[in-house]
Parts: C-alpha cells; structure tokens; sequence
C-alpha cells in the first residue's frame, strides 16, 4: 500500500481532532492486517474510488464518539442518537474533506462516499484481499482508530 | 430518491442469487427508511460516488450468510472465515458488476467501491441525511435485505 495515499488522512484526522477537540492528540503505532480487524463499536466508513479504491474506517468506543459528539455540540450527549450520529459524521466529513484537497494537490484523482455510520457490539470489519493499515489516536476520552484499505485500481 | 438508480441493484441480485443458489427468490415488501436501520448479522457495503452518491448494503443473518456461501462454493462451511467472507465479497462484486453495467447504459456515470464486509450483534447503520430504500429477499435459507441509501450530489 502506497503510503501516499494514508498520510494525507492521518495528518488531516490529527489537524480537525486538535482543531475541534481542546485535547492533546496522540499517535500510536501504526500497524498492518490483512485479515479481519476489530470494530470498536462505533465505525464511520467513507469509501473511495479512483484511481485508489477502498474504505476508511473513524472507528471508536462509544463513550468516545459521545465525548467527541459532546464536546463539538457544546452540551452533553447521553446516547448516540441522531445529532450524535450527524455530529461523528460531520467529523468524518471535515477529516476526509481536508484529505482530499491534499491528495487531488498531489496529482491523485478519485471520489468519496458520504460517511455511513455502523454501530453494534463485537464487531469485525474486512475488506478481501485489501490490507489493512491501522492508525491509533490516542484522546482524553480514548482510543480513535484511522482504518484505511485502499489499493490501487486493476 | 430516484428509483432508476435502485431498480438495477434489485434486478441484478434477483439475477445472481437464481443464478448461483437453487432456490426460490422472493421479493418482500419495500419500504423506506430515514432513520438508522437494523443490520442482520453479516453486512456487505459498497460505497458509490459520481452523479449518485451513498451505499448499497447487502444484509443478512451470520446462518444465512453461511448457508449461501456454503452453496457457492458446493461444501459446508461453518463459520464466517475468510473463505465465507470472500465468497460473499463475490456475490456482492457480481450483483453490483451486473447492476453498474446496466446504469452505465442508461447513461448514470459513478463508481463503485470494493465490498467491505461488516459483521457483529445489535448492528445498525445510518446516513445523516440519505434516506434508504430497503428491499427483503426471501430465501429458503433465510431473509436478505437489499439497503440502498443514494443521493444525487449536490
């Protein structure tokens, strides 16, 4: 996997969580898998296609999604209802929207999905015979993942 | 939402799933939702971006999942492994395949992203703002859902 086309998500993730979040934000190891990774419980998926086609994955615990919801509303969210869900897609908007201005200034051409929105317990994501590359955020109210699949268009 | 961007997805899955499982297919009643939507156990997504925008979710329960990729590949699986996954991956690549084609010849342009595949309990999915069709499948393994949540972008 190009890393090319993963950094631009990562930096624009850091830059809207320290922008909207009055948190320290920190970045854990990245790792690869290629076959099914864990969901937290609460996943935002954005799909690309292009000339790079795939997934990412905003993926979180629910306390966290209501934390970051929480604090972006300037008032206490207690369930993950409807503003919650629109707040945490909003998030994943102004990240992804931020990444695609880098990558179509370095020349990449490809479109995204608007952000679909997957909560559940135990969950598992996979993508066939596209890797993996997991970024850990590290936030006050806990672990963000950045789960990015993409390959390169056949 | 405009049913000639759904209507394909329908068609294409009622063709492929007579095509590779010897069963009867029946269609159940559709209807839409604006809400978040259950999730059955097992959620293929497919991300679209172009003139239309949004995502189709195959959807059904883990045992059917099963039963239908046990089908496909003529022995029995057991569980949602890699295998059970990429054959359901599949189905998803050849319904939506079939489905793009026909859209392109009436003249729709989009792209389609590759399957990601979803499992877990209590899922539910949502699109702030994107309203879904959903279209039951009766088989005699058990009910598919066909969940379509597109827009025309603005």
């Amino acid at each position: 996997m190009r890393v090319e086309y993963i950094n631009p998500f990562v930096e624009a993730a850091f830059n809207v969580l320290r922008e909207v979040l009055d948190d320290e934000v920190k970045r854990g190891e990245l790792y690869l898998k290629s076959t099914s990774q864990p969901v937290l419980g609460v996943a935002v998926i954005v799909g690309l296609t292009g000339d790079v086609e795939g997934r990412v994955l905003f993926d979180m615990k629910r306390d966290t999604a209501l934390a970051i919801a929480s604090e972006m509303n300037g008032e206490e969210l207690a369930t993950m209802d409807d503003l919650a869900k629109a707040t945490i897609s909003e998030l994943a908007n102004m990240i992804t929207g931020q990444a695609v201005t880098k990558l179509h200034d370095l020349g990449f051409k490809f479109d995204l999905t608007p952000p679909a929105i997957i909560t559940g317990e135990n969950m598992e994501v996979s993508n066939t015979g596209v890797e993996a590359l997991i970024v850990p955020v590290e936030l006050k109210s806990g672990k963000l993942e950045i789960n990015v699949a993409v390959r390169e268009r056949t």
